[in-house]
This record gives C-alpha cells, structure tokens and sequence, in this order.
C-alpha cells in the first residue's frame, strides 16, 4: 500500500471481493435460457414476477403487498411522494441518512428528528412528542445496523413504536436494506412481522447490500392499497424496473447464490470491525463507538473539542476519507463520524485509522 | 393457430422472436469478466461511463451532454419534470403517444395539440399559434415513425421547427425512440444535429426497440447545463441507474450486436407490414392507412361512422385486439385505431386483419 491511495471510509458499498461476481454470471445465463420473455420483455411496474413471489413468501405476505423497483431509493421516493404531505410532521431518527433527509425536506415535509441510542429510536421522547400533541404522517426508522449509527432496534423498541403508531395512527417506514448483514447477535422480528398484518407499517429493503448494488434492485412490502398507488406512480413513471436485472437476481436466490454470498460478506465484514475497533483503540483512544452486529457502518465520537468539519480536510491530505457526522444531522454532531467498513480491505483498515490519527493529531 | 389464440395489435413492443438473446447471454458474461466493479458497484447518476461515451460519440456531442437513465419514458419524467411549469404551454402532436399526454397533464402543463400529417406536425398551424402570442415552453414532437400514427417528419418541417424554436424561444423536445427501426425510405438527420449545438434541442432515445425493452436502457442527449440538473434529480431519485444492465448494453453494442439486432428488427418488420398492408387491402377495403417506413405503428382511419369504442369489444370476442385512436388524443379520433405489428407474427397478421373485419361487420 502506498501513501498515495486513499483509504475511503465514507462510500457504503461492498467491495468488488464480497461481491459473486461468477454466481451472477451463471445467473444471467440461466435467467436467460429460462425466461427471456420475461428477462427481455417490458413486463409491469410489480417488477419481475418470480422476484415478486420469492420475495412475498419470504416475508410471508399476499404478493399484492409486494413491489419491486429500481433499487430501495427508488422505493422510498415513490413512499415519499405518496406520503408525504408538504408542512406536515414526519419523524425520523437523530442522525439517519442523508439521503432520507433530503428527500423529506425536498418534499416540504416538517422533519422532527427524535434522538437515536444504541438500542435504536428513544421511543420515549417520541411518546413526549405524541402525548404533546404531535401527529406524524409517518416515522421513518432504519431498525438494523443503521445508516450512520450502526446501532440496532431492540425488540422491546420494536414493540412500544408499534403500540405509539397504534395509539395515534401513523404509519411506521421501516428501511430495512441491512437486515441480512448480520455478523454478531441474534436476529430480531421485523416490525413488519410485529405487526400481525395489521397494516401499520411500510417495509423497504433491497439487495444492493446481499448480491450487488450495481444491479439496483430493492422493493416494498406494504399494504395491499398502498402499494397499489405504488404501481401507479410507478407505471406512471417507467412502465416496469428493470425484468433482466430482477431475472437475474431471482434466478441468484433460488439457486442457492444469496445465502452464499450473505454468507461470504457477513464472515468479511466481521473481520473488519474487529480490526477497526483494535485499530480505534490502538491509534485514537480517547475515541468512543460500539462494535456494530452487523451492517456497514460504525459511529465515533471523538473528544470534546473537535470539529469534524477541520478534521476531514485533514485527513484527506493523508490519504483516508470519512463522512463528518454534521451531515447526518440537521445540527450538531460536531465531533462525530461515520467510518464505512464496507468498503475497505481488513488489510487496509489500520493504515487507515493511523490516518486518522496523524490527522486529528495535526489539529491540536 | 386457434381461435381462443389472442392476436395483439396493442402492445407496442418486440415479439421475442427479433430479440437476440443468445448475443445478450454473450454481452453478459462479457461484461461481468471485463468491467465487474463498474457493472456491479453503485456508479453515479449519468450511467455507466462507457455507454455515455459511446453515445456522445454516436451523436457527435460532448458527454456532458449525454445522460443514461432506466428507459426513456424516465428520461421523459425527469425533463418534463425540470421543463414542465404548470399552466404554461407545450406544444404536443395531434395524435401522441398516451403516456406523452398522461405526463404533461398530471405536471398540469396547458397541452396545446398540433396536426399531425403524413410528413410530420403541421409548422405553419404551429407558426400561426406563435404569431397569435402563444408562447410554449417546449414542442414534443416523435419525428420518425411516430406513435401512434407511424408518420415520419420530413427534412423541410424540421428545418421550419428549428427556426421557429429559435424565434420564438422554446425548447424542441425530439423524442426519437424509433429513429433506428427505418425498414424503407432514406433516413434524415435528426434535429439535434440539425441544430449545431445551438442549444434548441433536448434529444431522448432507447434500446428498448433495438436491443430489448426489458434492459430499461434510455438516454437524453442535451444541453450540458441542461443535463447536468437532470443528473441531480436523477441522484435524488436513485443514486444512479441500472449499471449491471448498462455494461450489458454496452458490451452488447460494441461487439456488434446492435447492428446485427437492427437488421433483424428491421427485416422482420418490413415483412410484417407489407403483409398489413395487404390483409388491409383485402379484408378492410375503406381503411385508410400509409405504410410506414419504419418504426411500430400504423395508423388506421375506418369508414365514416365507426366508433371504436364499439369496435374494440366486439373485436376482443373475437380474439383481435388493437389501441383505440381516442386515447392518443384529447378529443376526436372515434374512428381511427392504432395498429402495432412488432409483437405479432407475420402468420397472425391476415387472421388478426379477418377478426378486425368481422367485428367492423358485426356492428353494422
């Protein structure tokens, strides 16, 4: 490794060695010997209908509750647009992901962040909000490994949000695209599942993170009604989501390829958040995290003091990136970062954080 | 062939037959061996990179000025999205494709419908709207083998559009899916080149009628200032398009098998409709029609007094169907009917013509 190549730990993506690429080959020749109608045909705006089936069985739902699209993205801007409503309060996590808050703002929706801990949303704070007269359109809630904490729902969590959402009628989003990179612990219920069917909650998931994101293909799980609105805007948008794409990956699934490669990223990634956090402790000390279960991203908070928005200008000059925590947030988070491990060699990984702390070491 | 055996003049898509599977089962390995990261990594929002180089080198512009998108009807949402401002006027042709008119309404644009002729939109109809005050934001306009009406625009109305764009200032949107498919006749050059990169012109196409529709490849070729705020919106929506099936296309391209597609598509088109054509002469004698150059469609005017509304069930009971002409229009066209022969075989073509002219005879 030279001195020159930069270290990212800001892009959450796999890298190329966790991804099958020869299982997706075999996949693409068998999708097409086998369906080329349906690989090569404009189909609908469900997506492929095959995937479509897989997919309702998994989660044990009507098909009708299931649509897939154009990656997960794709799937939370149809959501948002279908519920969204301009000045109207939607929760969602303090931080999440960048991108939901863009989408939201974009939409004029009145965004009200409610303070994430390690076992997932403070439920009670979001209870505070409620009892005060607060009525969301939805809460959007990242429950496994979330993007950028890395921290996970409990399941008493899971429970009381879908009580609250009872109680005062809003919706749960659950995104859900990590759920199946789980390297340590035990699996919890999707609140998806907790719901008995009662029509609570929208779920969004996707296989950019299990086969590949270049084959951008994510989907929801809803109620029947909602996700027919869904296909409307859809159809209304790009008549059908990639068939060869979504041939291709259901042609992976049932041939066994998914759960190898989940498999194969899930033994990786352990890897290297064990080698990121002997690395944090070896080389920033002072920092503080907690060891994801699974997922592709870690939280840090580093000491009093310390501005992320001088630290990564700094650490961009010695060859290693980052995403400052500030950008998770709609403020604070100052002395915050999110490190992606998803995306990094194990061998890189504490070149990277000595990085780091040469950088951090520069601005005192 | 059996009665109950459905014949579609609805769908305007390929009959699996001219697609070229085997040359697609060969551009797939191709680019999983030659480019995995970039065909299976997240990418950005312009497309994969080789196939928006081959496109601006196809179309003699700048790749800036060239962005690849999920098919082209979303390419067609974004810039009606960027273009349309609700209550302001755009210029459409009178027929248009349905989804065309379906997107500017539901963006609330003021649709002003132009004729269509034999040789393309009527410019001094169009002329006299402009000299009357009216002011569009953009004219769509399908210039080769239109759908609905298989019309093509002649090299002198183009030539009249472009001035009028540049007196009158608005945008020419050239939505140009078809331009490959020409089986007769000289092909034209396109108004984008026509242009000479005065910045008239936003230009959309598609491999969905070249290669195959469910690879969901389309592209805009536009200004680079232009292009570049579609590519944040494009972003927003999805962080990039399909790579996996972009490498595909590209692999697809560059081996050859574009050309070889064409000269399939375009053979077996020609044969199919001579044999319209003929079944027209034969079984409907007061039809009127131009066979088309190229492209899908052809569109058919019935005897005075028919009403397709009527026609359509009558026709499917008898196993025949085809796309009433009033949907590609807002008002008028009871006894026109758009007849797709790319999804039916030539030997279905005279049975499906015979159904037609029973169910015209039944309602007599």
């Amino acid at each position: 490794m030279t001195a020159s190549e930069l270290i990212s730990f800001a892009r959450g993506a796999p890298s190329l060695d966790i991804v099958d690429v020869s299982g997706l080959k075999a996949a693409a020749d068998a999708a097409l010997t086998n369906d080329p109608g349906g690989a090569l045909g404009y189909g609908t705006a469900i997506g492929y209908p095959p995937l479509r089936k897989y997919l309702a069985e998994r989660h044990g739902v009507a098909e009708e509750q299931v649509l897939v699209t154009n990656g997960s993205m794709q799937a939370d801007a149809f959501l948002f647009d279908e519920l969204v409503k301009p000045g109207q309060p939607v929760i969602v996590e303090r931080p999440t992901y960048d991108r939901t808050l863009l989408g939201l703002r974009q939409r004029d929706a009145d965004v009200r962040p409610v303070s994430l801990a390690v076992d997932g949303i403070d439920v009670e704070e979001l209870a505070g909000l409620l009892e005060g007269g607060l009525r969301p359109t939805f809460a959007h809630v990242i429950p496994n490994f979330q993007n950028p904490a890395g921290y996970t729902l409990s399941l008493a969590k899971r429970t009381r949000l879908l009580e609250l959402a009872e109680q005062y009628d809003f919706v749960i989003f659950e995104d859900d695209p990590y759920v199946q990179i789980r390297f340590a612990g035990e699996p919890l219920p999707t609140m998806l599942e907790l719901d008995e069917g009662r029509g609570r909650v929208v779920y969004a998931s996707s296989f950019s993170k299990t086969v590949a994101p270049g084959v951008r293909v994510g989907y929801i799980v809803g109620p029947a009604e909602l996700v027919a609105k869904v296909r409307v805007r859809a159809t209304n948008t790009y008549i059908s989501p990639n068939m060869f794409a979504q041939a291709v990956v259901h042609r992976f699934c049932v041939d066994g390829g998914l759960e190898r490669s989940i498999a194969t990223v899930n033994a990786a990634l352990a890897e290297r958040v064990q080698t990121l956090c002997d690395a944090l402790s070896k080389h920033l000390p002072d920092a503080k995290f907690t060891a994801p279960e699974g997922g592709y991203f870690m939280w840090v908070e580093l000491p009093e003091g310390v501005d992320v928005a001088k630290l990564l200008p700094a650490a961009e000059e010695r060859g290693v990136t980052f995403v400052k925590g500030t950008d998770f947030l709609l403020d604070g988070g100052e002395r915050t970062m999110r490190l992606a491990y998803s995306g990094v060699r194990a061998d890189q990984i504490e070149e990277g954080v000595s990085r780091l702390a040469d950088a951090l070491a520069s601005l005192a």
